[in-house]
C-alpha cells in the first residue's frame, strides 16, 4: 500500500504544483510521515491529494528537524575542521558567478545539494572569522549559546518593534541590558532605576546615527532647524571612521567634521587641551558645539582617549557626549580593565560591541544611555495602525523609538543564552584568555631583535613591526637628514606591508595592518573563540619565518619587491 | 577509573576557572567524551588538567552538535504545539522582571535549564509571528530553509563589510539579489549588467535613510550645504511612519515633509496632480524638491500608488524617486502581479522586505538603486585599516559603501537558501496561496450582511469592519446632519474597536487594525507560513462569534463597554 502511495504521490506531482501547494516536498518525504503528521490513514491521504486539499508547508516540524539536524552536523563539521582552510579566502574577484547559475531554480532542490554547494563554492570565497589563526581586524567571535540564539531568533521570528507585538522580546532585552550594565559597573544614571536604560542597536554606526539625531534635535529644537549647518561633532583621528559617516548621514556639514590630531606623546589618544582649543575657535567663528565621540580602544591600535578630562571639557559647552567601547567595552567586566572607563559617569551614551569579543555574533551593539527620552523625542512615531493599550499606558518601552527601524530581531536571546551558558566568570576568563595570549605574543615579539612592539598593549591587540633596523641598506648609504629620514621610514613601511602580504598569502594566519603617525605596523589581534597558546606560537613562527626569507634577499630585491 | 576522573575534573574546578580556562562545561561533559575530543588517554587527560593545560571552549564542535541537535527539536516542538499557545501574548506589563534574576549568573548554567525558562518564561511573552492564526500588521514569516541559513550565518559569522573580509559574502549577495531582481523583472537599468545593483540592507528606512542621503548629497554638491534646510521630501497620508523617521534622522526640516492628503476617491492612493501642485507650492516658496517615496502596498490599507504618472512629475524636478513595495513586492515575482510595480523603470531605487512575505525572517530588505555610485559618494569611508589590493583594484563591491555600518551579517545565505530550497515556482505557488486565502475570507464577510468589506483587496489583506447599519441605535434616535453622521461614525468605530480587542483577548487569532479617511477598520492579513484554509474559516468564526456577542448587548451596554 505504501508503495502504491508514493508511486501515486510521485504521479501527482502536477497536482501539488497547483496554487494550492506552497511547497513540493514530496521527494523529501515518505509516505509514513505524510499520513503521520496529517493524522490521516491511506485512503484519506489520496483522497485529500487528488482533492488538492493537502497544503505542504515550508515550516513543517518534521522536515525541519531533519534538515535542521543536518546543518548543526556540517557546522560542527565545519568546526572540526576549520582550520584545514586557508584562513583569508585566496579567491580571485568574479569567482563565484563562475561557479552558480545566473537564475534562481525554477523548482526546489534538495538541502543535501545546497549544502553540498556551500561546501564546495561558499567555503573557498569565506574568510573564515572562527578560525583560531584569525588574528585580523578586531574578532567578532561567536558561540554554540549564541548561534542557538540565532536559531531561537530566526525560528520564533517577531518583529519586536513595540511592547505588544511580543512582550518577551523587549522585557528581555531590558533585563539583559541591565545584567549587561551591572556586569560592566555601568554608573546609576545609565540604568532603569536611575531612570537611564539599554537598547540592543545592530551596531556601533546606528547607535551612533541615533545618539547623534537625539544631540541634535536638542539643539535644534531651541535655535531652529536652520542652525543645522553650524553644529560641529569632535573625535580624533583614530575615532572609527562610523563616526564621520554618521556625522554625514545626519546631515552636519562635512566641514563641521573635527577629527583632531593625536600624537604618540598621548598614545594616540585625544588630548582635551585640543579638544577645548578647536571648540573655543569653532565658538568664535559662529559655529555651535555639538557631539563628542570619545573612544576606548580605538580600530586602529587600541588607544584609549582619556574620558574624564575630555568629559570636563565637552560638558563646559553642554556637548552630548558618547563612549564608543565598541572593541574594548568587552574587557570592561573584568574589573581590572573597568579602570579604562572610568569618567563614563560624565558622559550621555555609552556603546559596545558584544559582537566583537563577547561571543555574541553580528549583529550585537549594546547601548545604554542617560536619558531615554532624548532618543525617543527624536525616533518615535505614532501611526494609527501600531496604537495600542500598552503604548498608551506609558508602562511599558517600545524599542522602535530608541533605533531607527521600526522592525527589530529579537536579538536579547542570543546575549541571554551567552550570559546564562557561560556565566560571568567564565566570560572574564574568555577575556583574561586572549589578553594573555596577546602578552605571549608580545613577549615573543620583543625576543626577536629584529622587530619590535609599537604600542603598549591595553587589551589583546599586538601592534608590531620590522624594525627599521632590521631593514637591509637602512643604517648606510643615505644621508641622515630630513628627506633620509622620510624615506627610511617609508622604505621600512613597504617592507613590512610586504612581510604582511606574505603572512596572509600564506593562508595559514591572517593578520591586518594601520598606519599610526606614518608608521605602519601589523595587527596581531587575539580574540578568535578558537584560539589556544599553541595558535599564537604558530603564528609567530609564520611571522618569522616570512620575515626570515624576506630580509634576506638582496636589499634590492627588498626594495622592489 | 572515569569514575576517578570525573571526580578529579569536579575537583579541578578551580584549575578550570583560572584565566587560562576559556570556559567551564565540565557538569556538561563527560569523561569519554572528553578524551575523545581531545583524542587523548584518561592519563593524558588528568596530566593536562593538572598542568592546567586543556582550555575547553565555548565552540567545541561536540558540544555544538549536542546543544544544536536540542535546539532543532526544541524548535520543531513549538511549532507543532504553536497553535496550542495564545496568539497575542496576554502577560501584563513588567510579568518578566518578576520571574528571571534581576543578576547575570555567575557561573555557568546547562542548555537544558535555559531552553526550560524559553519555555516557561519566554513562551508566556511571546506574541506568536509564526502561528497560523497570526493575522496582524503584516507576517514576517519563516521558513526551514531561511532558519538554517541563519544558523550558517551566525555559525561563519564573517563581518562582511568588504569583499576581501568575506568575498563569498559579497559575491553571493551580488548573485542573490541578481537572480531576485529577474524574478521580479526588474528593469534592467538595475540590474548589474545594466549599470545598476542591489544590495540586501537591514531593513526599509536604512533602505530610506542611504537613498535619501545619497539623493540629499548629490543636491548638496551642487548648492552648499546651507541649503540643507530648504529640501523637501513628498510622501502620502498612507506612506509609512519610517520614511518621516528617516527624513527627520537626515537632518530635513520637520517643516518640509510632506504627507499629502490621499482620498477614497484614489482609493488612497497618493494624486499626482497633488504631488505637482504640492512641489509648485514649495518651489515658489523657495524650497528645493528633493525626494518622492511612492508606495506599493501601504501598510494601513495595502494601497498603492500610481507609480508612472508620479515618477513623470517628479522627474519634471530631477528629485530622487524611491518605490517602497516593503510588503507587497514579493507578490510581483508572479506575472499577474508584476503590474503593481509597473512604472518603476523611471524610479531610481526599489526596495521590498523579503522578511515579510518571502519566507525569510527579519531582517532581509532588498534595496536596488540605478546608480550605486550615489550611495557609494555619500556612505563610503576609507580608513587604513581596511585598505587593501581588492578594494583598490576597483573590480570588487564593499558593501559596507552601500549602507550605514561598517558591519555586515552574511544576509544573502538565508536569501539564498530559500531561493533554492524552494524554487521560484513554489515560492509563486506560496504567494498565491495567501492571496486566494484572503478572498476566501473576504467572500465569508461578505457573505454576512453585518459586515463589510471596506477597501477592495489588491493583495492578501482584508480590511473590514461591522457596518454601521448593524449598530444598535444607528438608524434612530440620532439628527441625520452632520453632527449626526460624525456621531455615528464615532460610535462605529468604537464598536469595531471593541471587537478588535474581544478577538485577540480571546488568543485565538490575532488581527490588528487601522484607521483610513476616519474610518476604523480590522486588518486580516494572511501571511503565515503555515495557515490554511481551516485556519481562515476558524477566524471568521471567531469574529462572527464575538460580533454576535457584542451586537446582541442592549445599545446602551455596547456604547458604553
Amino acid at each position: 500500500m505504501q508503495e502504491v502511495i508514493i508511486t501515486n504521490l510521485a504521479e501527482k506531482k502536477k497536482h501539488w504544483q497547483q496554487p494550492h501547494f506552497i511547497s513540493l516536498p514530496s521527494p523529501r518525504y515518505n509516505c509514513n510521515y505524510i499520513m503521520k503528521s496529517l493524522q490521516c490513514d491511506c485512503q484519506h491521504l489520496l483522497e485529500n491529494i487528488v482533492g488538492n486539499k493537502i497544503a505542504m508547508n515550508p515550516l513543517d516540524p518534521g522536515e525541519f528537524r531533519r534538515q535542521g539536524h543536518m546543518v548543526v552536523d556540517f557546522l560542527a563539521k565545519y568546526y572540526e575542521n576549520i582550520e584545514k582552510y586557508p584562513v583569508l579566502s585566496q579567491v580571485e574577484p568574479g569567482y563565484l558567478s563562475k561557479r552558480l547559475p545566473s537564475s534562481a531554480p525554477q523548482d526546489e532542490e534538495p538541502m543535501e545539494a545546497i549544502l553540498d554547494d556551500v561546501h564546495q563554492h561558499i567555503f573557498p570565497g569565506l574568510t573564515h572569522w572562527q578560525s583560531p589563526n584569525f588574528f585580523a581586524y578586531y574578532q567578532t567571535n561567536t558561540s554554540t549559546a549564541a548561534i542557538l540564539g540565532e536559531m531561537l531568533c530566526a525560528g520564533f521570528n517577531v518583529a519586536g518593534f513595540n511592547w505588544v507585538s511580543s512582550p518577551a522580546a523587549t522585557e528581555l532585552e531590558s533585563l539583559v541590558m541591565d545584567w549587561l550594565g551591572k556586569m560592566l559597573d555601568l554608573p546609576r544614571p545609565f540604568l532603569p532605576f536611575g531612570n537611564g536604560g539599554g537598547v540592543i542597536e545592530g551596531n556601533t554606526s546606528e547607535a551612533i546615527i541615533c545618539t547623534l539625531t537625539a544631540a541634535r534635535d536638542r539643539v535644534l529644537r531651541k535655535l531652529g532647524h536652520n542652525s543645522i549647518a553650524k553644529l560641529v561633532v569632535y573625535g580624533s583621528d583614530q575615532t572609527n571612521c562610523s563616526f564621520q559617516k554618521a556625522a554625514r548621514v545626519v546631515g552636519i556639514d562635512p566641514r563641521n567634521f573635527r577629527a583632531l590630531k593625536t600624537t604618540r606623546s598621548t598614545l594616540f589618544g585625544l588630548s582635551p587641551d585640543s579638544l577645548e582649543k578647536a571648540i573655543r575657535l569653532d565658538i568664535n567663528a559662529g559655529l555651535i558645539p555639538l557631539y563628542l565621540c570619545a573612544t576606548v580602544g580605538t580600530t586602529s591600535c587600541a588607544a584609549v582617549d582619556p574620558l574624564e578630562p575630555l568629559c570636563k571639557v565637552a560638558s563646559k559647552f553642554s556637548m552630548w557626549i558618547h563612549v564608543d567601547a565598541a572593541y574594548a567595552g568587552a574587557s570592561c567586566i573584568c574589573p581590572e580593565y573597568r579602570k579604562f572607563i572610568n569618567g563614563v559617569e560624565f558622559a550621555d551614551s555609552f556603546s559596545f560591541n558584544a559582537h566583537k569579543w563577547l561571543l555574541t555574533p553580528l549583529d550585537c551593539c549594546c547601548l545604554w544611555v542617560k536619558d531615554p527620552n532624548a532618543l525617543v523625542n527624536s525616533l518615535s512615531t505614532d501611526p494609527e495602525y501600531l496604537k495600542n493599550e500598552a503604548t498608551e499606558s506609558k508602562q511599558v518601552i517600545d524599542y522602535a523609538d530608541w533605533q531607527l527601524s521600526l522592525s527589530r530581531r529579537f536579538r536579547a536571546l542570543k546575549l541571554w543564552l551567552v550570559l546564562r551558558s557561560h556565566g560571568v566568570q567564565n566570560l572574564r576568563s574568555h577575556i583574561r584568555n586572549h589578553c594573555r595570549l596577546a602578552k605571549l605574543f608580545e613577549e615573543l615579539v620583543e625576543e626577536d631583535p629584529q622587530f619590535e612592539v609599537v604600542f603598549p598593549i591595553n587589551f589583546a591587540l599586538v601592534c608590531f613591526r620590522i624594525r627599521p633596523s632590521g631593514v637591509a641598506g637602512m643604517s648606510n648609504g643615505h644621508a641622515d637628514n630630513e628627506h633620509g629620514e622620510a624615506w627610511k621610514l617609508n622604505e621600512v613601511n613597504r617592507l613590512n606591508a610586504q612581510l604582511l602580504h606574505a603572512i596572509n598569502a600564506s593562508g595559514r594566519v591572517f593578520m591586518s595592518h594601520t598606519t599610526v603617525g606614518g608608521v605602519y605596523v601589523l595587527r596581531f589581534a587575539v580574540g578568535a573563540t578558537l584560539v589556544t597558546e599553541k595558535h599564537v606560537i604558530m603564528a609567530w613562527k609564520v611571522v618569522q619565518e616570512h620575515a626570515n626569507s624576506l630580509l634576506s634577499m638582496p636589499a634590492s630585491e627588498q626594495h622592489s619587491a
